[in-house]
């Protein structure tokens, strides 16, 4: 890898947002609904508490809200059925992304093995997530170098929700390789994403970022005023389809119409565990949450409303998957090292 | 026409919500932005207040802001020169919707042909400009029914920001066809008219309404859940491109690719002055609108934003052209009666 300083994104390096505290035994993980309006932190001193958060968007993206879960199985009563128990809330919090159910079980299983040696669960689980946690921070800087690649100085690069450490790692190696990017991003409604996390993270790197509502991408577009489309997903099937942050079937639609490359940030690759699109449960949240914008209702009584967390796009709208092995065509996904 | 009672929608009749008080000498707007939420109305007691109205977005949709500009060019001096003033500044509020473009100069020439005449200029231009506010009403009334022909018992139909009369009609002359129509609105960022301005008629009309926000239509038709997409236009081309709230393109291509038909609720038909597309002028209003919601900032600070108000979608993306005289497809809509 290129010599390049350390990210000063504080969504860059996951250790900075989510931790066990070992005084309080609690997970403490930044509150991701606030930030940046507020650097908060919340306390989860049990496997319930740590549940709430990730259902209550405390923590979100795939790696992270494994993460979180993951630590948070450390806070089960330490027997076989309590670490079970406290598995199966986990991974009942969020049915998308597939981090959280590969982390999950892998965390399980160093628990129950280390209970069957007389060894200490907690810190075996503990070394287990922090050892995810580390490799998910070499992936995402790995993935952000190959997608850095693949900009031009001056591009103009459109992004949807907020892609993660690799989009900060892609951005901020692009930025020592002298290229100078602008980005565009979407605010993304209902939690603003886009115009907080992602928005933040361009800041603190010094990166220009403009905020567009989520309706504008194809108009944008039309005029040639994007260079490309990025984000990530929160799982890749064996065939290439990805699902991410609902809204983003729409933008791919419209860069493929207008010829616009599309890159995914692929992190470390498919999910061995779906070779289709039919495997990918999408999560559908609480339509109130539509309802309203930072407590404020901006729809009139008398209506519902539906969120989707997600949506699916299919291989033949991606122009590339960029993982931390390489970047694949989407539907040779499947030849990611190990899938 | 068949027996339909009068629409319950304050928004389907334009003399509810904007007309000429003889005893303030002033024209009084129902205020847009807050409605339904604070039903409030603007007073505008010259010229260059009711342009800073229709500007500020205290009303919208082409024809309503077209007669508020009209009822406005009866406060100007009476002379020549006044009219010609006021005209001139009106028609630089909204440069997009073409409803303006016409009724202004058109109303400019009613009253300097008063004042040649020996007449009452702001009697001209009232009589003129309320003749255009009913003739709107009925063009709604018929577009609407023409559209509401379109609709099955059952269907779902996506509709973007608020379409106006003609989809109250359409709303309220299906229902009372013994239709069972669910309205899915999108909630139409930064200014949110499809979570208040549609989303209220449909409750003043009962008809059920479901709130998305702007990146969730793509997905709800990928899952088979919209049977048609309809939208207004603010300006149509003669070779049938249409302009309208930015959002409009991306919904058109995800119906396109999803084989959703398409319809636009085109009032009376295209723009005699804009053959193709390259003759509408897109506004870009200023980016801060996007950063705030409701007063509250809902982007970080350090970056800039960007607010296209409107977008174009080419006649292929189109299924038909609904208007007061019938259904076109868009590529015919130029045999519009009289363009």
């Amino acid at each position: 890898m290129t010599t390049i300083p350390p990210c000063p994104a504080l969504l860059a390096d996951r250790f900075h947002t989510l931790r066990y505290d070992p005084e309080q035994d609690a997970v403490v993980l930044l509150d991701r609904r606030a930030y940046p309006f507020r650097t908060e932190f919340v306390v989860c001193r049990t496997v319930e508490e740590t549940a709430v958060a990730i259902e209550h968007m405390v923590v979100q993206g795939g790696p992270p809200l494994a993460y979180a879960a993951g630590l948070g199985l450390a806070l089960a009563t330490p027997t076989p059925a309590g670490y079970r128990q406290a598995a199966a809330r986990l991974l009942a919090t969020r049915p998308t992304a597939d981090d959280l159910h590969h982390l999950i079980p892998a965390a399980l299983a160093r628990a129950l093995a280390a209970l069957e040696a007389g060894a200490d669960a907690k810190t075996a689980i503990l070394d287990f997530v922090h050892g995810e946690i580390a490799r998910g921070n070499r992936v995402s800087r790995a993935c952000g170098e190959y997608a850095a690649g693949l900009l031009a100085d001056g591009d103009r690069v459109l992004t949807h929700c907020f892609a993660g450490a690799a989009l900060c790692w892609m951005l901020w190696i692009a930025k020592h390789q002298g290229k100078t990017i602008h980005l565009y991003a979407t605010e993304t409604r209902p939690y603003l994403q886009g115009a907080r996390l992602t928005a933040q993270s361009a800041v603190e790197m010094g990166i220009r970022c403009t905020v567009i509502t989520d309706g504008m991408p194809a108009h944008l577009m039309s005029q040639g005023m994007v260079d490309s489309f990025i984000c990530a997903a929160d799982r890749i099937t064996g065939d290439g389809h990805i699902t991410n942050k609902v809204g983003t079937l729409a933008i791919a639609l419209a860069a493929h119409y207008h010829r616009v490359p599309f890159f995914v940030l692929g992190y470390d690759g498919p999910d061995p565990n779906t070779p289709t699109a039919d495997g990918i449960p999408i999560e559908w949240r609480d339509g109130r949450e539509v309802l309203y914008l930072a407590g404020q209702r901006v729809a009139v009584a008398g209506v519902d409303a539906l969120y989707p967390a997600f949506d699916i796009t299919p291989p033949h709208l991606i122009t590339g998957i960029v993982t931390d092995r390489g970047i694949f065509p989407a539907p040779l996904i499947g030849r990611y090292p190990g899938t």
